[in-house]
């Protein structure tokens, strides 16, 4: 392998340069006026999946944005890993919280990254994590050290629910075929600390919409009188949690899985300190679910949270107005066995009945996504896990992580694979948030541990 | 009088023509982008105030937007009267609400007003009412029927709180001095019920901030362990009332003034159909304090109003974010003897108290307004009751309203004078609202009915 880490020695500065040239794409799936930038995006992956040494590389159209993907075969005896990833971005509201400008990339050292971090929308989730695999792709082709068969699969909607993906595997699952599936899209504990993510929250997310009057109101002349959805909204969103920051929807919690107390003590041994946490995020204190750790309430606990939340006169000054309508988009966070399909249907049943007969309720699902959990037992796990020994000289620890890639339950729903979820980030990243970066490191480190993965699967599977 | 109702009538047209032009400056005082068209606007007034046949009429700089004063005097042993009004008009957001632009007056028939409604912002509150004084003392002048001295007294921040009004009547109280003060700014019960506002409610209104982590975070990553702003902001908002719709502020109500049954009766017996009420607003029920008609809860009553709330991602689509912030504008409308700064003290008070510990809370308290009670039995009452009987045809009925105005107060504190609310608005005007209208109807019988009011107080005093 020192013929790969030479290449990648020899040509990190391009595969940074390369990557600030994609994260001044403003590939934002959410918002329709990024449209052509999804497709200029989409381009420029086939274009680097060519350029890396893939045999073909295609882009598909889909109802929603494209997706692109491309392969090597090196061998038809040999395994064949799948890389996913997503070239789409966040929106990158508030921009006003933002150092510089989201699509122009800077570099700046920061206290966690001393080797200075790349701050862009994007930066880390996933376009700096999908073009580790791209670069690492390369450099083996480069060296003539590819021993398996690679496809890459990267998608334009992931943070937009990835409507299209489900579709697309069930078509081309012939073309998708393949022993695991590789994604970095998660975080390590810590740069010394490395870990690899063993459990992804599920997600279901739903937009309502609280009517009272049918025209916004004098607060004076009709206040006190008239429902005002604001205040209403407000309750109902107070009752969905107990004192105990216990959900309330009947039925919330019956497919929970109960985690037994060894688990749960061996998942708190992780490196973790709770200071150095309330610390980071300038809090007095954290809130969470009653009788559970913050590692427990951030992994094999569900959650609700308001991700959004508008109503009446938000501009300077003082109006007083009561308004006809309020709005929020909330999120809950699924742990196994909770169904995506089941929680959005329990939400709503339960949301339209704590409505008081003074408003109209609406309630709109967005996107959801499964919660998975993926075993430390298998030869991927094994692969991934010496791979990181290789690189970081440490046993990466395995971790629940609390976010969601629903397309993980996909995958192994309509591919009938499992997968292994390799990721170089860290939570403090700040992905969907003002100011996301990725450490200049991590990148790297991603880059040399990933030809690791592939020497170390293709030999277990020998 | 005539020759006055000859004079209104033969200037019609015109009158209506220059109400339109006022209706055309924007004259928004709680939009610093709006600095110009308020001088504008003064301008326009001090103008209107001189052809009118004001003896002299002046603009006052203040620390926020002019005050225009004007005044005639006829008869030095005569009574005086001070028309007080406002020019600025409120933020005419969500202008997406709007049929027509709120600055492009338009005259259009609707069910209530089958002669014709002017649909504009200030169309209502205030430019139409206060220009029906200007006319009906352009009329008086030009017939040379004015009994009274006259003064009017215009301000620009009446949507904002007349933070500068108070100073202005100190510095100017021989100025101002009167023997009452004349206020178009209220409404009628209908077209064909005419009344007259005895009281108006006063107002505490803050907004409130609350900080949870310093940074917006993935809520996948920190859902379910870091307080969700938006989350507690719900929680605090919903326990200001309790399951009766009672404010749980302590002290709230303790310097309520409770009425009499006798009192009581006599209000509840003023026309009043609920269930138009409700068709009116499209509700399939009402929403107020337990143990109070709709009424009542509107006049008697103290309220508590969220008039704005925001937090988190707020565009379309999902977006997973665990908000930095979260705010809300908060007002309360209260009733005699509650004050204004009190109430506000004991809101921070208890909201600072109610936070848990994995918050910051801040509060802003806007603009106050103590409430006003304004006697029956007074001279002024009479000259206003027999000036609309003449007119409509109807004695009047007394009715306490439940908006503000708060200069009410600070008249009878600084100028130990009492105010007459002679409104010709309808609550259905949609003031505050998108697409204020105001009637042709009620614009005109405006400006016939106060040429009486002054000579019937002119006769009183004599």
């Amino acid at each position: 392998m020192q013929q790969v880490m030479t290449y990648i020695s020899e040509n990190k500065e391009r595969f940074l340069n390369e990557l600030l040239d994609l994260l001044r794409i403003p590939s934002v799936s959410a918002n329709p006026a990024h449209k052509d930038d999804m497709i200029r995006m989409a381009e420029s992956v086939q274009d680097h999946l060519l350029k890396a040494g893939a045999d073909k590389a295609e882009i598909y159209k889909t109802e929603g944005h494209p997706i692109v993907f491309g392969e090597k075969v090196v061998d038809p005896s040999a395994p064949t890993v799948l890389v996913y990833g997503h070239y789409d971005v966040q929106p990158p509201d508030p921009l006003d919280l933002w150092d510089s400008p989201p699509f122009e990339p800077v570099i700046k050292k920061t206290n966690i990254h001393p080797e200075g971090a790349i701050f862009a929308r994007g930066s880390c989730d996933d376009k700096g994590q999908f073009f580790m695999h791209v670069k690492a792709f390369e450099a083996l082709n480069a060296t003539e050290k590819l021993s398996c068969n690679v496809k890459f699969l990267l998608e334009g909607e992931e943070e937009v629910g990835s409507d299209n993906l489900e579709e697309f595997c069930r078509t081309y699952a012939d073309m998708l075929s393949c022993d695991v599936i590789l994604i970095s899209d998660t975080s390590i504990i810590s740069n010394d600390v490395p870990s690899i993510s063993t459990g992804l929250r599920g997600l279901s997310y739903v937009e309502v919409e609280v009517t009272g009057p049918n025209k916004d109101l004098h607060s004076g002349v009709y206040g006190g009188a008239v429902a005002n959805p604001i205040n209403v909204l407000a309750r109902m969103i107070a009752s969905l949690k107990d004192d105990k920051e216990h959900i309330t929807i009947p039925g919330f919690y019956d497919k929970v899985q109960v985690l037994s107390e060894e688990e749960r003590s061996a998942m708190n041994a992780a490196p973790f300190d709770l200071q150095e946490y309330k610390d980071e995020l300038k809090v007095n204190d954290v809130l969470g679910e009653e009788g559970f750790t913050t590692i427990e309430r951030t992994s094999i606990r569900p959650t609700l949270d308001v991700n959004g939340m508008w109503g009446g006169y938000t501009g300077e000054g003082a109006k007083t107005v009561l308004p006809s309508k309020a709005y929020a988009k909330i999120s809950m966070r699924l742990v196994p066995d909770q169904d995506p399909d089941e929680i959005t249907d329990l939400f709503i049943q339960h949301f339209e009945k704590i409505a008081p007969p003074s408003v109209k309720v609406k309630v709109t699902p967005h996107h959801g996504g499964k919660p998975a959990v993926t075993p430390t037992d298998s030869k991927e796990y094994e692969a991934a896990s010496k791979a990181m020994e290789q690189t970081f000289g440490k046993v990466p620890i395995p971790v629940r992580g609390g976010g969601s890639i629903p397309i993980v339950a996909l995958f192994e729903e309509v591919l009938n694979v499992k997968t292994v979820l390799m990721g170089f980030g860290l939570d403090s990243d700040d992905i969907h948030s003002p100011n996301e970066h990725y450490g200049v490191f991590n990148f790297y480190k991603g880059i040399e541990t990933i030809p690791y993965f592939y020497h170390y699967y293709a030999g277990s599977k020998a």
